[in-house]
């Protein structure tokens, strides 16, 4: 059994913010399982790296024995865009929340563990919430304080309209946490002003405050933007294991640290280790990259698969010397035809020949290899959010499709 | 039967605003009866005239035929001070607002037609609303228009909180017209705000946009200030016939003109005449008022009572040559005592005698008038709202108690 100061030091790693460090100090001197919250959209979900940042979070709680809550926000979610501007929001039905909610479990329980995780629908107390109740947790808090919210501040300075049931959220999701009496609620740091309101709502209804976690935005894989899928730089966490692998080595040597704290279980003292290793040139980058690499697919696949992954990643990459620093460059539009890629126009494209008769030329001479397997066709499989890596000679380019 | 412009200027007699007048001028073309709605407080009622204004005006709608809907807000009063901080505002139970709602009955049914009136209660529709309706709702209407609301506005200014639930207090009243499907809402001035966005929402909700009407607040005795029970300047309607004649005859013969027109159905052209009368020196403004006053008396009491009241006016004022500027003082508060007055403290501390043992010799004497009648006695019925006249010989001094 790990003492306070061991649990804290885990909980900790990686966290943006923790109020009150003091607080939960105190609760896990109490011995007992804290009731720990985390709030989900009830939208379809598909999971990149960026959102386990809190999942493992989460995960660290259960591994000290913690009770945690998976929470739906069904009750505000189900009702689309209420001012019926906004068409691509419709409502969603109990249907579609339900199959959401089924393949939130299939992709959480690959961290969480689904012993250790009670699923909930915010739905089961909102619903039961007659007007009298509505009034009486919205007289616990006054427009101003929710006006201090960034994003609220910052459009009621511009005179952006904000409607009125938009302020009703964070006192629901406030109300989540009584209803649930969480001991601690974990979110984003964009959260961070909702988990609070939260503080002071459990309070009013004669709760002690939960302690408020939040989990920093991870980077994407280029090191600068927040991991997202419009932006192209993300792994999906059900993409295939040599994909993920392949991904994930294409981080910088300094981004890798990052990815060490927040996608791993390894504690910061471990991480300070490796990274002295490296820096006193014990161990190669890559080398730990790859250990990293392969931590994280076997999370999401298994060890097993995590390992071929690594061996096929040397044979395609390592072995056909790809250069250490490789041109990214983004597919261009024009190439996509019918859920494949014109590999003739891309290689013209992107410079890798002359022009598409060259290109083709180069295709049926064997000199052009895709993702390390010479390519004789004119066309190749379409794969939305990978990369390829082309080489055509000693010309090398790695493309975001 | 009126014609539209005969209908439109019988009820805009004494209004202080009408939003808008053409579209009310296109409902009443419609020749249908239209849905009035007015709303009142579920608390206590003991109302004055000044609360009648509003009745009258729901009576002359029903005068045209129209259909009046007498709507007690119980669905947010039976909540009370939802923060918890102002004791003196419990929430009400059932009983207690059906025993108010008695109460109103036996008052406003002394203006409103019984026949022609709905008494409703909105807790039937705001109780059914669900969080999910609550948030269609409030997503209506935004933040910085409700912050438009003068009293909000100035609030919002000065820093002094204002608890969510209050903003939705005018969203809830403005759902009141969309469940009565009301064609005009009336109210005083101070309501016109909370009128105007139940416009809006109708208009959200499919319907055409309730047309507003707006009464004054009534000036109180005194002619200064809004009739008001604290202020000690009104007339309460279940006061006795006598006591509400002898005050009605104490106003200024200018605020007299203002009293004809917002406390009796006089037409406007009526009362025009009345005054030229009084100004071209036909009639004396004291018969007039007595008239005003045997009007108004009738209106609570009966026919016949207000004759009494006026005859029995006569007899004690008249006829006792009451100065036409009678000094009102307020009652000195060391005079009462367990339900009484001490006259002999009395007299001495408002003038009419030099000490108390002055006074208890011209009590004694015989030479104390009150109300018309000789008080032969050092102790006086204490009966808080209403006037003393009193007579000392040829001193007088008008006593609000």
């Amino acid at each position: 059994v790990l003492s306070v100061d061991e649990q804290l030091r885990y909980l900790k790693k990686g966290l943006a913010e923790l109020i009150r460090e003091e607080e939960l100090r105190e609760r896990l001197a109490e011995g007992r399982p804290l009731r720990v919250k985390a709030g989900f959209d009830p939208t379809a979900p598909d999971l990149h790296l960026g959102h386990t940042v809190l999942l493992r979070k989460m995960k660290h709680f259960q591994d000290l024995g913690h009770h945690v809550i998976f929470l739906i926000g069904d009750g505000t979610g189900r009702i689309g865009d209420p001012t019926g501007r906004n068409a691509t929001r419709p409502p969603m039905s109990r249907e579609e929340i339900e199959r959401n909610a089924e393949t939130y479990r299939q992709q959480v329980f690959k961290i969480l563990d689904p012993q250790k995780t009670e699923i909930r629908f915010n739905s089961q107390w909102l619903d039961a919430l007659s007007f009298e109740d509505m009034i009486r947790l919205c007289a616990r808090y006054t427009v101003a304080r929710l006006l201090e919210r960034d994003d609220f501040a910052k459009r009621f300075r511009e005179g952006t309209p904000i409607s009125v049931h938009e302020l009703l959220y964070p006192l629901a999701q406030a109300y989540d946490s009584v209803a649930l009496r969480a001991d601690v609620e974990l979110g984003g740091t964009d959260q961070k002003f909702n988990l609070l309101v939260g503080r002071e709502i459990q309070k009013d209804y004669g709760q002690p405050p939960q302690i408020v976690a939040t989990t920093p935005l991870l980077e994407g894989l280029d090191g600068v933007q927040k991991m997202s899928k419009s932006l192209g730089n993300y792994v999906g966490i059900t993409e295939p294991a040599e994909q993920m692998f392949a991904k994930l080595m294409s981080i910088s040597d300094e981004l890798m640290w990052r990815y060490w704290e927040l996608l791993t279980d390894r504690s910061l003292e471990e991480i300070q280790a490796l990274r002295a290793q490296v820096e006193r040139g014990e161990r190669h980058p890559m080398e730990v990259k790859m250990e990293l690499a392969r931590a994280i697919v076997a999370d999401f696949h298994s060890r097993e698969e995590a390992e071929r992954a690594a061996e096929e990643f040397n044979r395609v990459v390592r072995r056909g010397e790809v250069p250490a620093e490789l041109e990214t460059v983004a597919l261009p539009p024009d190439v996509r035809a019918g859920g494949e890629l014109r590999v003739d126009k891309l290689l013209a494209r992107v410079g890798l020949a002359e022009s598409v008769s060259d290109a083709v030329r180069k295709i049926k001479a064997g000199a052009v290899e895709i993702n390390g397997e010479r390519c004789a066709d004119l066309r190749y499989p379409d794969s939305a959010g990978t990369y390829l890596i082309i080489r055509v000679g000693r010309k090398w380019k790695r493309v975001a499709c």
